[in-house]
């Protein structure tokens, strides 16, 4: 089965050489996303585009250093992404962090100086904050849900509620949090929910043809009723979501899928889950708990470039 | 001069089949961004990836048809974005729009019906729902600032503090909020700030240097005081963008603006202006007050779509 970890992942950065929609192991490091330069570059293309018209006031030739501070306290992400942008604007540019991403932070830290040619560290500047400021706010959500369960063997899960063309910047985001991601997309997970199980003809008929599925992947059933459960765990599913349960009924749940012959299987509780609701939801023994909002609702993280010549 | 129109634009819509940047005249139907499939197809591309693996459990053949609802009040942007994720997943979909971007609805209303083949509704469901949850957040949240505004000549201008990739998209939705875009990017103006100040010796060097510059764009200047409003008058600027002014200084700054002989130039308020805030700063009779959280933060706007199959 592919599984999702139960253990906060380490903050170790690598860059993906091939294709990586997601890791099954917990311990692994939080592995970036490998459509980052081109997510980088669409950014820069749409806010440069032909060029930047004020840049070209300053001389070529004059260095600038900068530095840039978080306004307000935060979770940092998006450590990888302001590097790119600058690689991609100019080489030339020094990049130099002072903190890593999945760092807590406190209003006016700094986190990171830039040296190089002036006009660089201008044209890039609205770029990185950009990207900065919406994975550190997309992180930060994460970490205020993780903290909440913190002692708990349960863990927040992330959804398909994205950012458009921000999915797996997000998805890493939510790594640096604390968070768990669930299927990147589409092509990575198997999510049998009612509609599928109306075409099959049962839950366990939509099941056996996932499992013939020539792709090898998690294979998990949106389930409403306890019942539907059962039927979920005699199919051999690998994962159960439990849409919009009550606490009694999360608990019935994760007691049935303990004394289940093909359990215990990983649970997810879905549906309205808030801050003040996860802490109970978690103590009802269920593996995760998926929240839309980690992703689709920004709080940008106030960030501030001071900006100087060095000459 | 190119300037920014002061009349609260129609909401017509017609695809753009060049790069159209940014409408200069006020009473313009809303282009659409020119990078509208792009940046659909990159939404797509990481939403479907390979294939989507749970659609394949619904027959090829089947039919379905499905309804999308908005479950709170919202103002609505992004249906440009929901026919071409529907366009590009299959052509065999039909959307019948129900609204218009720019109305604004209420909870429980229907946005638009989908029928065609039932794995397509179903592939294209979170994509087309992710584009017009956070398009319609940044139109809704327009409207409010607009609506604050109501009865003053004065505008609510948007910045270059917006979701990576999203650019040309949240600045639509700004439009359809009934917001003014500022430039869109680096390339199609010049807003020429302290360092730009300072590399050129003066405001008057620098707007000398950027009426040089080959680009016939609007130049723009960030001033901090009263004195440095009347330098940028002096060097023959486009508009003035008056950096956290007090609202003393704000109404000196208009009248300065209308008596001095190269005046009156539009100006622009900046800094720190919330909901609250707004009124008193459009009364001081500044022509736009420039507000980065209309397109830095989202409060996804919550839709629900409800499928059945049609045979």
């Amino acid at each position: 089965m592919h599984g999702f970890g139960d253990a906060r992942p380490a903050v170790l950065i690598k860059i993906a050489t091939t294709h990586t929609p997601r890791s099954h192991d917990p311990n692994a490091a939080i592995v970036l996303p490998a459509d980052l330069r081109e997510t980088v570059a669409a950014a820069l293309k749409e806010d440069v585009g032909s060029g930047d018209l004020t840049a070209a006031l300053v001389p070529a030739g004059r260095l600038g250093r900068a530095k840039v501070i978080t306004r307000e306290a935060a979770v940092v992400a998006g450590r990888p992404y302001v590097d790119e942008v600058f690689r991609q604007v100019d080489p030339a540019v020094v990049v130099e962090w002072q903190v890593t991403d999945g760092d807590a932070v406190e209003p006016d830290q700094l986190l990171y100086r830039l040296s190089g040619p002036a006009r660089s560290l201008l044209t890039g500047e609205r770029t990185a904050l950009n990207f900065l400021q919406v994975l550190s706010a997309t992180a930060t959500a994460t970490r205020r849900y993780a903290d909440v369960l913190r002692g708990l063997p349960c863990r927040v899960l992330d959804t398909r509620k994205t950012l458009p063309c921000l999915r797996n910047a997000q998805k890493y985001a939510v790594r640096c949090g604390g968070g768990v991601n669930h299927r990147v997309g589409l092509y990575d997970g198997i999510l049998v929910k009612e509609n599928h199980i109306l075409a099959a003809g049962s839950i366990g008929a939509a099941v056996a043809a996932a499992r013939a599925s020539p792709a090898k992947v998690m294979i998990e059933v949106e389930v409403e009723s306890l019942d539907e459960l059962r039927q979920a765990l005699d199919a051999g599913a690998d994962m159960a979501l439990l849409d919009e349960f009550s606490l009694a009924d999360l608990r019935a749940a994760v007691a049935l899928n303990r004394s289940h012959p093909h359990g215990p299987i990983k649970l997810e509780a879905s549906g309205g889950v808030t801050l003040e609701t996860l802490r109970a939801v978690g103590e009802t023994g269920v593996d995760f708990i998926s929240v839309g909002s980690l992703t689709k609702h920004v709080r940008a993280v106030d960030l501030s470039m001071r900006f100087e010549y060095a000459d």
